[in-house]
């Protein structure tokens, strides 16, 4: 039968994951953290285990979690979610996306995405029936141009996806840029679907401007996040979508039928361990640290930095080191150097070359050091 | 914004939960033990997770698991799946079936169901933009019409959705049904969608057919079957779709921008847990004995009780206890009665009326005393 999907193959990540392990490279690949989480936490998915909270949970997730995040969004963000009627627990971001993408676009709709971008927004939006509008970030700067936004929104448009932290290139939105996208959609009907997985890891004091903490865009948003990030357990998939009631039960319709529901214990654990801010609060500085150690192993290399304002993604310019295609140097760096990366081109539709490629340095300091001597003979 | 799922309200399971938990009645709606699974199975999630498996599993699954499970379906239904390449393991079935639909059908395709069908088919269709085409089950003894089945098929069939054994009216098809199928199918390129969720709870020394034991079936088929059923943990939402290498190709490309992949730790329990087969062996005699003795519970009341071979679902025909129609039955059942049951017509587009009430009986024996002291009044 004919693909759905003719133009997709298997994740960048999974491939260049599958590399590293056949070569016994660093894997700086896929963002996934190789420490391990707070011993707390599976401590507490196993206490509700024994608890005998292993039957379904409610369709929208336990209460309790989703108290807990409408009572986090409110401090961080300031704005007041109704736990009941407005926050839904996903299995994963992805999932939200996807689900989001379903409910809301109709065939014949046109989502904007801002290039470079991750890679599952395209085929959601096609698998609803969509057609992808791709606007590009500026150039370099990877910011928003909002002039090209624009232009972009037509008659068709039903929604767009933005992502800040912005994954791969490191970027986070300022409040003057969350505005102006307010101010641009304003005058439309076009919703929002806010990415912001990485809404916990801003660095050098920035704050992370979510897309709730903006009135005007809330009212139009899906704001989605994921633990997986937060709590170093990528592997649990969870997550969670805000949205206003409207919102919220246009996708809940779609996820009933979906995944319907979430593993049981483990939206219990993240209920309890929510209690305490520190886990989050503490995520950025962190990271920054992680940030920090690892621009400075590279800064001897002629590797060129990015910015990196948030996320656990370095993107680095590998010009002066080589000539070769992105997905040809990072199977080079992989299979060569001994050290993983993903190619920016893998975040565009028609894989544009910059010599540009993403590093993770959500690694132990050890794996930092080793992946470090590593790229210091490049 | 218009809905995608315009006739789509809450599902009917969270529906009536939620007014049993309010009333206090027995939950006998939504299909879920109420009692916990075996202590062996979170004691391995406990383990997998201090082993520090808490990241990103391969999109497809962790492969002992995807192992296990096809040295299962080998073992039991003679078909040798390749693991690697024909395996997934999913969040639940529901996201399985939504996936398979989701990676072949195209809009304007069709997708036959046959009603009284689960709730969430209908709408998976329509999502992927495809056109239901409802085929009743045999009025009375909900028995395949292959006649009906074959005037149903045209040129834009893409595929058909067969649930065995069948949830809500216990039916289990027999070999010569299964085979009338494949027969049925042959000329065409209908793929099948086969929901086998309930594959182990058969009774009275009836196999379960598997389309994966009907090699003309297999090689058109995604074969779904789900954790949560077979070992008591419906709250941890892990199923598996077993399909040819090119079928999966199709899913999986769907798969990985959907939920990406599925819980770590939980896969990793459930590997090492398949090791011993009696416990899905003998899930059969445990669910036939609840059965037994909630039919004869039954017997002395007016409800008539329909045939079960399969599933953990007993359905009843109320006609000689009321007139009323078959929801507001229930929700009386519920609030004057004690007892939560599931009115057939949910499972019907046309909500058509038959005086027919679904109960699950996969409940502690003293929870089926209690249901059976309030049904006795009938
Ligand atoms: C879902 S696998 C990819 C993980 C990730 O978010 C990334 O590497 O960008
Ligand atoms: C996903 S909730 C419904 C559980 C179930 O399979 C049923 O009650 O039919």
């Amino acid at each position: 039968f004919p693909s759905r999907l003719p133009d997709v193959g298997t994740t960048i990540f999974t491939v260049m994951s599958a590399l590293a392990t056949r070569t016994g490279a660093v894997n700086l690949g896929q963002g996934f953290p190789d420490f391990d989480c707070d011993p707390a936490l599976p401590e507490q998915v196993c206490q509700a285990m024994k608890r005998g909270l292993n039957q379904y949970p409610p369709m929208a997730g336990v209460p309790a979690l989703r108290q807990a995040v409408a009572k986090k969004i409110g401090t961080l963000y300031g704005h007041a979610y109704d736990a009941e009627s407005e926050v839904t627990v996903t299995a994963g971001a992805t999932q939200a996306i996807l689900t989001a993408v379903l409910c809301c676009v109709h065939p014949g709709d046109e989502v904007i995405v801002l290039e470079p971008c991750y890679d599952s927004y395209a085929p959601n939006i096609e698998l609803a029936g969509g057609r992808v509008v791709r606007v590009p970030l500026t150039p370099g700067s990877f910011r928003p141009d909002f002039e090209a936004i624009g232009a972009a929104i037509g008659p068709r448009t039903r929604a767009i996806i933005v992502n800040s932290p912005h994954n791969p290139t490191g970027t986070v939105w300022t409040r003057e840029e969350m505005q102006a996208l307010a101010d641009l959609l304003a005058p439309t009907d076009v919703l929002l679907i806010s990415d912001e997985v990485y809404e916990h890891m801003v660095f050098d004091g920035r704050p992370h401007v979510s897309a709730s903490a903006i009135p005007a865009l809330a009212a139009r948003s899906f704001v989605v996040s994921s633990f997986g990030k937060t709590f170093h357990v990528t592997g649990w998939k969870v997550g969670t979508v805000a949205a206003p009631a409207a919102l919220t039960a246009e996708f809940r319709k779609v996820h009933q039928f979906n995944v319907f529901t979430v593993n049981t214990p483990v939206q219990h654990a993240l209920a309890a361990y929510l209690a305490d801010p520190q886990p989050y609060l503490g995520l950025a500085g962190f990271y920054q640290a992680k940030r920090d150690r690892f621009r400075e192993g590279l800064a001897g290399t002629r590797l060129r930095l990015l910015a990196c304002e948030g996320t656990y993604f370095q993107t680095v310019d590998y010009s002066a080191v080589s000539s070769l295609g992105e997905a040809a140097f990072c199977e080079w760096l992989t299979t060569e150097i001994g050290v993983a990366a993903i190619p920016i081109s893998a975040f565009y539709a028609d894989g544009r070359e910059q010599r540009l490629a993403r590093l993770c340095f959500a690694k132990k300091d050890e794996t930092l050091n080793l992946a470090l001597v590593r790229l210091t003979t490049l």
